[in-house]
């Protein structure tokens, strides 16, 4: 199965969705239920101490697996996040987040997908996602 | 046990620890491993629709669980985030959040965190997260 | 709303779902989207060190949110749980444990319960849970 | 890094902490932080309708992550479970599961594994865990 929008598609897509984060994401690589995501970092992402937030990494976890299904069903405004796992193993340092994202589900109801981040530059991951969308019914 | 910090106290910390996003919280309330938290929602929380962001409410979630440890071990500027799983049940308003946090656990390395989000004026809860925090190692 | 089914039919539908298992539980009360479950702990749930096994406390969870859910929808035998979140708090006693359920949500597609489980005697939590469960399509 | 058990000490080892499941177990494989772990499913792990039961996939995940622990850090009895993520993404067959797990993180406080279950001969994943496990200070 072959993406069912271009990576500047969804970048477009993004940008009427999510206007006001938009800017901060560049898709990098989608595959067949994959997704390779940027997350470019700034000031305002940092923490004391030149950490990235947690909500930083949230948001990148969920538009990464949230462009993952659109890749896959097309440009859809209504999937919805109704669950989210996340585990925070190690603090990144003050640089741009890479996200890889792979689909473990793309149901009628459910999608989920499983995300893990690094630093960029870093070796070992500094956090990893589950994010659960719930399907639009008859969206189309 | 009575709270080891008063309201006045934690939002001076909290202003020093995450600058860009204290003015967004106002703790309304703090009991025994318990503690109450608005959160100030406006232009950039909101999606279209009108709806609040996931990760506007993973940031509620996070500062209201560190008040509440805060709260409990003083002023310390060192726990960190190390999982947390949030269920988004139904789309939040435009208007602030309500957080009522529990602590269910704080011991010597771990402490565990409740949240229940409410949209403010609406019975039913929008979100439910808890957050583990890794306690600093002879901090103090 | 009260609810749909009567404790001794929710013992006896139980039986029929879970054969194996349903003998470990009891329904203890039940109230509008509550729950009250006991699970008699004996020498197979245990641990080496006389504590209670991860898998039964899952196990507890499980049942007491499908219990919730029957009470409030009657007896359908499709729900089926789409994910978990459990923290493991303190070790269990070699008791039985009793868990108190709440739904937070019971939606069309999704139901939501979150799961407080104590050791009998315990003032303090040992675990929690939130489990899903996706509702069967136009059962019943 | 190599393992530091093999095998047979693993199996051993396990049947000691776990006697009255490590029967259901075979580690089929050890890598690098790497774990492929067989459950063997019986009558006793099924559930009407001739699918596994949500305990059995919990129980798998746990085992699957203790046995990654152990191979990297040697025979300790005391690492504990303190939370748990799973997401169940399709019914599996009354067959056996196959639980493919890696560590994400092995610090000194605490280990986080991610495992991926499948049922045998099924291309698709019927169910996602991570697992986190608390390490015992200055242990052995």
């Amino acid at each position: 199965m072959s993406s069912r929008m271009t990576i500047a598609e969804l970048h477009e897509f993004i940008l009427v969705q999510f206007p006001q984060v938009a800017g901060d994401f560049k898709i990098e690589g989608l595959g067949d239920g994959y997704a390779r995501v940027r997350m470019l970092i700034g000031e305002r992402n940092l923490r004391p101490g030149g950490t990235v937030s947690g909500p930083a990494m949230f948001s990148l976890a969920d538009v990464s697996v949230y462009v993952c299904i659109l890749s896959m069903i097309g440009p859809k405004a209504l999937a919805v996040t109704t669950s989210c796992s996340m585990d925070f193993m190690r603090k990144p340092a003050a640089r741009d987040l890479l996200a890889e994202t792979r689909m473990l589900k793309l149901g009628k109801r459910l999608a989920v997908g499983d995300v893990l981040i690094h630093s960029e530059g870093q070796p070992k991951p500094v956090a990893r996602a589950t994010m659960t969308y719930s399907i639009p019914v008859a969206s189309g």
